[in-house]
């Protein structure tokens, strides 16, 4: 054993929330066999990545070291664990192990998002079951969390126990699934754990987390006493609420009609892997459009605002024949994820314009958290009482703020973000080498690199407008006609009050008239001018700069 | 008086939070005398107007009613209420009042944005000094807001007297400038008031606004305890904040620097306009430079995040030679704007990775809102007891609250959206009108209208990217080679794996080698045949359509 060591290192979710990766590894230097824990996505915004349908992470390191991979192990069906998975598994090709759940869940993602053969997924058992991987055995202990079956792993190395939390929360009685049990981590934190790798984002959260439980009556009582028909949305994988809510209209006489394809499918996997099994029959959109307002539950998806979903068209045009009107309820059972506050205000005031009654988890009423908060943070670390605390899943601000919550209780640690191998093999961990750990975006059908420049001309494109520069040389270098222009994205007119475009082609036509027979054979320099040209006129007309494509056509 | 009316018509700030522009006029339809009270900016953002400086209310329903203007009133210095003055001025060209202050921020801003001549801005005294304009009698009423002398205006007019709020809060002690005063509102609705014009922007805020005082102590003990620097960043114009922090300061040993030229000219205009009389004397850079960082305040412009502001320059490369380390602490006294968390979290990870401790307002003890909550709206309608209550300043959502909970306590009134024209002459409010109001954008040095096209291109290339195709047809209409292209913000290769370029001029080279002579001669066809080829190719080849600009040049 000489030499070798236990690294861990993420490439995804340490230094932002949502895209988690983790990369452990034992052996010697250079030679370690490696297990990857989840590999998810996060989203793409118009801000600072317009046109992008995903962000990933960049799995270069790993795909160069694809021999060394023994597994892919999956905590639970988030699509900031499970999102990419279908995206990047041809450059791996290692197989995967998953719950069963969560490998039904990740089967439908695969199956959307490229294509890994059914012999790559494999469906593992919980805690005490024990698979080895190479140096490695992991067990997959049940842990709380807003969606079934989560996992914590036990990663047990010849350097000693690694606990990686996976995104948890301290809950006692979540409605669906497994409770957190602190028998039985205090059974596995006995030997003694190494290192405790855990989840960091709600550690700004001051109070002890709610249990799932406690909005049961809140539920019941908004459907008992709301007069029209309810809507409520929620994240799909959040059976538990589903449960919640599904129970609450059943003893307020409501029926359920599921709407958005992700709430449908959510449901029916959970009721065929046999998680669900008190989920009353649902109704149709149609025969939900023949029964009373008031004898009706909606369950929708959308709850982020996202534009396409049901949520979003139920408070527009409405969706599937059905629609809202004034006297109906909207409840946002959910925490809208910072970023989307605008698309929710906008459904939230399409809904007021129609005389909709908004509620949502302003108050904490209807609505708890997936992750555990600060006190319950320091309540798993004392049971764990691990050797080193290495915070995960979180911005720098959650990394940096869950280890002086350690600190103060004693527990020493290391800040790992993205790219960051640690060595945990050690007396403390410590950095053993820093890796290139980027993004790559899926555009449309294609995977870019998040430095490509793509985005960055995007964006430019966006602030600055666009101009297409057109000029035909003839085969003596001597302009034919003049330079025309095309604008996109532009005000038609300047500040002269004169066509923009008639502004440009006569500065344009100008300067090729006096331009010098060596300018006008030299491309680059014709092109460079041409776009000086462009850009100085239209800041002294319209007082920005704007992207210039030119083409220059010689004949031959 | 017969057949005269009272009309209310908001122009922006009712159906959104900002951009504040809200008309009164009085006469016969059609004929009315009108007064125009605030004309602000809202901002703009990537996600919905990249590109655009400032969006302002569009004016033209005004313009084209100049010469029934009598006069332009301004509550407080606020930019979503004075911002568009000098933007819109020269269409409108009424006279300006303000209370001093306020008309010298608006001077600045004025000079900034357009020119409006000395002559045409005008102080005017406080409440209960009255000024008459056509058939309208006003009074600039003091009244506590997050900025000093705001104004709530009495409005006395044949058809009776309007309050319209203003911004404002219940603020017994605001630190720096006038307290709310119950007593003199009660005066003011003695004689009976028809119509509450009231500001909702808090109307979901459950609990009594706290007054500016009640952070003293916080603030103080922060200042106090902090080992290294401290930072602290609020809007500039928060001048009873700066003060408070500046007291702090002093307590505490600390000399103050302003970083930020906004922070720094409020300050020297309230100073200069007899506001400040306490403000302690201030030190360069420069000098910041000099002493111990313990014996520090910087008090910083970019509370929301702006990437130019000394906030976020202090988060990463440092601002005129000031920069922060470990130990140092940051101070966020105030609320982020929905939409900017993405910005402002930038700032807290970049300062959390240089170990600065960051400090927000969660939690309420370093920060307290300008506005009214609830509870305090609900105090503000008992003193007047309006005949009618108008919710003003708020998306719908807000506007809506307001009026339930007026409605709750037995007040009439009406949900006014902007160009909604309301008649408040008889019984009930009610709707006269539906005016066109739309909103104008100031791009780069260019107004252009919302609706314009220009920003809706713009979004496009941002989501799909850009083609330039380009092809040179003879005098006899053949093509002259065939066509190319250049993108822009798009991957260079598709899922052929082959370069996108390509792909696409041997698409483009194939249809034009084969089409008819009649399609090439006609240039619209061929711009959308080339167009279709594009996109379809596109399509299959990277999953989405780009935007398209063809240039057919032919030779004469």
């Amino acid at each position: 054993m000489s030499g070798e060591r236990l690294i861990y290192m993420p490439l995804g979710g340490a230094g932002e929330i949502g895209m988690n990766a983790y990369v452990y590894g034992y052996g010697l230097p250079g030679q370690e066999r490696l297990i990857v824990v989840d590999l998810g996505v996060t989203f793409g915004d118009m801000d600072g990545t317009p046109g992008i349908d995903l962000i990933l992470p960049d799995v270069a390191w790993l795909a160069e070291r694809r021999d060394r991979i023994e597994a892919i192990l999956v905590t639970h069906a988030h699509e900031d664990h499970v999102g990419a998975l279908g995206l990047v598994w041809d450059k791996l090709r290692a197989p995967i192990y998953a719950r069963k759940f969560t490998a039904a869940i990740a089967r439908l993602k695969l199956d959307e998002r490229g294509g890994v053969p059914d012999s790559a997924l494999n469906v593992v058992g919980a805690w005490p079951e024990v698979l080895e991987f190479g140096p490695f055995k992991v067990g997959f202990v049940p842990i709380s969390h807003s969606i079934p079956e989560s996992a914590g792993l036990v990663i047990d190395t010849p350097a000693g126990r690694v606990v990686h939390s996976g995104d948890f929360k301290i809950d006692p009685t979540p409605v669906v699934g497994e409770a957190f049990d602190p028998a039985l981590w205090a059974e596995i934190a006995r030997p003694g754990v190494r290192a405790l790798v855990c989840d960091s984002t709600n550690v700004f959260s001051p109070h002890p987390g709610r249990s799932e439980a406690t909005l049961a009556d809140n539920l019941a009582a908004l459907l008992r006493e709301a007069k029209g028909m309810v809507v409520a949305t929620t994240f799909a994988s959040n059976l538990a609420r589903l449960q919640t809510l599904a129970n609450a209209a059943e003893a307020s006489g409501r029926s359920v009609c599921l709407l958005g394809r992700a709430m449908r499918r959510m449901v029916e996997t959970a009721i065929a892997t046999g998680l669900l099994t008190q989920f009353p029959k649902t109704i149709s959109p149609e025969d939900a459009g023949q029964i009373p307002r008031e004898n009706l539950l909606l369950m929708v998806t959308g709850s982020q605002g996202e534009r396409r979903a049901a949520a979003a068209q139920l408070s527009s045009q409405g969706y599937m024949g059905l629609s809202l009107k004034e006297g109906d309820t909207f409840l946002f059972s959910s925490r809208t994820i910072p970023g989307n506050e605008r698309p929710v205000a906008r459904i939230m005031n399409q809904l007021s314009e129609k005389g909709v009654d908004v509620l949502d988890d302003a108050g904490g009423r209807y609505h708890v958290s997936g992750h555990a908060n600060r006190p319950d943070l320091e309540t798993f670390h004392d049971i764990i009482k691990p050797q080193f605390l290495i915070p995960m899943h979180g911005e720098h601000r959650h990394l940096r703020e869950h280890m002086k919550l350690g600190e103060a209780k004693g527990l020493r640690g290391i800040i790992a973000t993205n790219g960051m191998m640690i060595d945990l093999s050690g007396n403390a961990p410590k950095v053993a080498e820093f890796v290139e750990a980027g993004r790559t975006y899926l555009d449309g059908g294609v995977l870019i690199g998040g430095m490509d420049g793509v985005v960055r001309d995007r964006m430019r494109m966006a602030l600055n407008g666009h101009v297409t520069v057109t000029l035909i040389v003839d085969e003596k270098d001597e302009p034919l006609g003049e330079p025309w222009c095309e604008l996109m994205g532009l005000p038609s007119k300047g500040r002269s009050n004169a066509d923009l475009v008639e502004t440009l082609e006569a500065e344009l036509g100008q300067f090729i008239n006096r331009a010098e027979k060596r300018t006008l054979r030299d491309d680059e320099k014709l092109e460079r001018e041409l776009i000086r040209i462009v850009r100085q006129t239209s800041q002294a007309e319209i007082g920005k700069k704007p992207e210039v494509t030119v083409v220059v056509s010689r004949l031959a």
